[in-house]
């Protein structure tokens, strides 16, 4: 890839281009941190976000306790950066998968999800081949209706036959409050997070009363982490989009700021209320509804093709752009559209200082 | 990345895997190579669909004039792979670009599109500095309302700015019907194309009446091949997404059959009726409607997180899967799909074959 200088504008910027706002982002990650000052939970930040080493390090740098990942690939891109305290929010199945966690944790201090009691066995099993002792938390369905297990007696069984499986460590429980994390409203939201922790630190402490080591209990998501990350017994957060933030989050008043934006090149004007970007939904997701064009009032994204965006334009006299001219892109989602692109271009005060490659980008396996 | 032996059982494959077959998508190039036997036009398949030079060399080798691209980045890619003839269905705007398309019309015969005088002197000068004469199209609307001028005096006065520029050389037309593809109806979807193909080819005789050398009339997609393909004064067509197929085409009944599945493992079964995929949105795009789950009856993804899916069985007892167990699945999307993937798994009669890289996925600038 042809990469600019440093210093480039970057409205000057070949495009379509990711582009970070270091000050933004560095912010964000202070703003956590003040948050968990005096707090018993820590942040050990999502990588599915951003998936690239170079972050994971600001986060690192700041204060987080270690990285969660959503991919056995991602986990490897981060412990190829020299990462070593790797949870794997996620159950890894299948006689492969389970060859490359164990590969990986002979080099790093990794820990998994179960949900399983056959997984569990082959997670011993194969451990015992390699001679390592993976951490294992236990993934505690606390509403979201994915993978896990119920609170009560089917994670105190759970957590008992870790704890028994002489290769693993039984680390803790885990629970995802994804179905809580959008709610617009704060109070609501506030209320569904409390439930979910409620059930999650419950599960923790059945195990313990059951005479099981429960030291990590982790959850929560950008959405809710002023909640998961406060409530007693939690002693992690999983939260990833903080970081970078989106056009979503920001609609639910989450007080980060927008460091995320795609920079656009007009290819074409063709009507005069029309301009024809040159990107479209191979390059922006739209699952969270439409990205927005920042700093031209009266200026929609109305449609995404595969390679082009229609912007349609109120008041087509007041807007001089044409064929060359550039738009910047809020995302709606910023995890999937990041995952469409190769690089981040970094920029402070609106001139690029360093380009990370999204290594772990495509890591799906 | 690591890769199973060839000869692996499709079933035994690593997960998140985007399958092809092999003998389907020959079988599908074979089709429409036989639909233009004795038609005047030919076809120039579109790689945005697959971004893979094997499978384009599958498409030259069987009688493809050339390859169309939707971006610079995936032109220069097929142009690495010794791919000479090569149209960029796009405008390309702006000093880098413009410099990069230059630098690869020193070695391949390269065409774009243009609908705006000024980047048609931006693009005869660049070629004046780099001593090359690409091809021009002149990009006409013919009914998508995107890029494109209009026929008539706007069409025919480009066409002859091209036509003085001298370090271009004027090749002839195109314009893409993509607001008529998807029309469900058969007949109403031919008359569409039909309408669309006549405002195309009539707009290269208002230029050949003016005394314009029009040679080339470029259009038409998967939905439309079969009337655009057949419509006098068409010389090529740039259908890309008939190799590969999608359940939305399949839908609207066209007549090639799918050669492309994405396999996932089962990473949790938390409740009877509910299967967890070890994919997600980041997987497999979603934006055309849900992929379908294939060969088992009853089993329905309802839902796509960004690393999971939901699946849900109608009949829970008739389902013996559990976690670790795999599942394929019938993309709705096939273009966005693969752009989410580095690989291709490509399969014949159910063993692996061979594994291509995906290698002008990302490549959007």
């Amino acid at each position: 890839m042809y990469v600019q200088p440093v210093g480039t504008l970057k409205w000057e910027l070949d495009t379509p281009a990711l582009i970070l706002d270091l000050d933004v982002i560095e912010g964000n990650i202070a703003r956590m941190e003040e948050f968990l000052r005096g707090k018993a939970a820590r942040i050990r930040p999502h990588m599915k976000t951003h998936k690239t080493p170079a972050l994971a390090y600001k986060q690192l740098e700041a204060g987080a306790i270690g990285v969660t990942c959503a991919k056995l690939g991602e986990a490897e891109v981060m412990a190829n950066a020299g990462i070593r305290d790797i949870l794997i929010a996620n159950q890894i199945i299948g006689p492969i998968k389970i060859e490359r966690l164990m590969s990986l944790t002979t080099r790093t201090d990794l820990m998994v999800a179960v949900d399983d009691p056959q997984n569990v066995r082959d997670l011993n099993e194969a451990a015992g081949r390699w001679g390592v002792r993976p951490r294992v938390l236990v993934e505690v369905d606390n509403g979201t209706h994915r993978c896990g297990v119920q609170r009560g007696e089917p994670a105190i069984q759970l957590a008992a036959y870790v704890a028994e499986a002489s290769n693993l460590r039984l680390a803790g429980v885990m629970g995802y409050e994804g179905f809580a994390v959008f709610i617009p409203d704060a109070e609501e939201r506030a209320a569904a997070a409390r439930g979910a922790m409620e059930i999650l630190t419950g599960a923790a402490d059945d195990c313990r009363r059951a005479g099981l080591p429960i030291e990590i209990v982790s959850g929560g998501g950008t959405g809710t982490y002023a909640t998961s990350g406060a409530y007693p017994g939690v002693t992690e957060i999983q939260a990833g989009s903080y970081i970078t933030m989106d056009g979503r989050y920001k609609s639910i008043g989450m007080p980060f700021e927008c460091g995320l934006t795609v920079l656009t090149t007009m290819i074409s004007r063709p009507r005069p209320e029309v301009l024809i970007t040159d990107l479209g939904m191979k390059q922006l997701s739209h699952e969270f509804g439409m990205p927005k064009v920042l700093d031209v009032p009266g200026a929609t994204l109305t449609r995404l093709s595969e390679e082009h965006g229609l912007v349609e334009l109120d008041d087509p006299s007041a807007v001089k752009l044409q064929a060359g001219d550039k738009l910047e892109i809020l995302p709606s989602h910023g995890d999937t559209t990041i995952n469409l692109h190769d690089y981040f271009f970094a920029v402070r005060n609106e001139r690029l200082e360093i380009v990370w490659p999204v290594t772990a980008r495509g890591k799906s396996r």
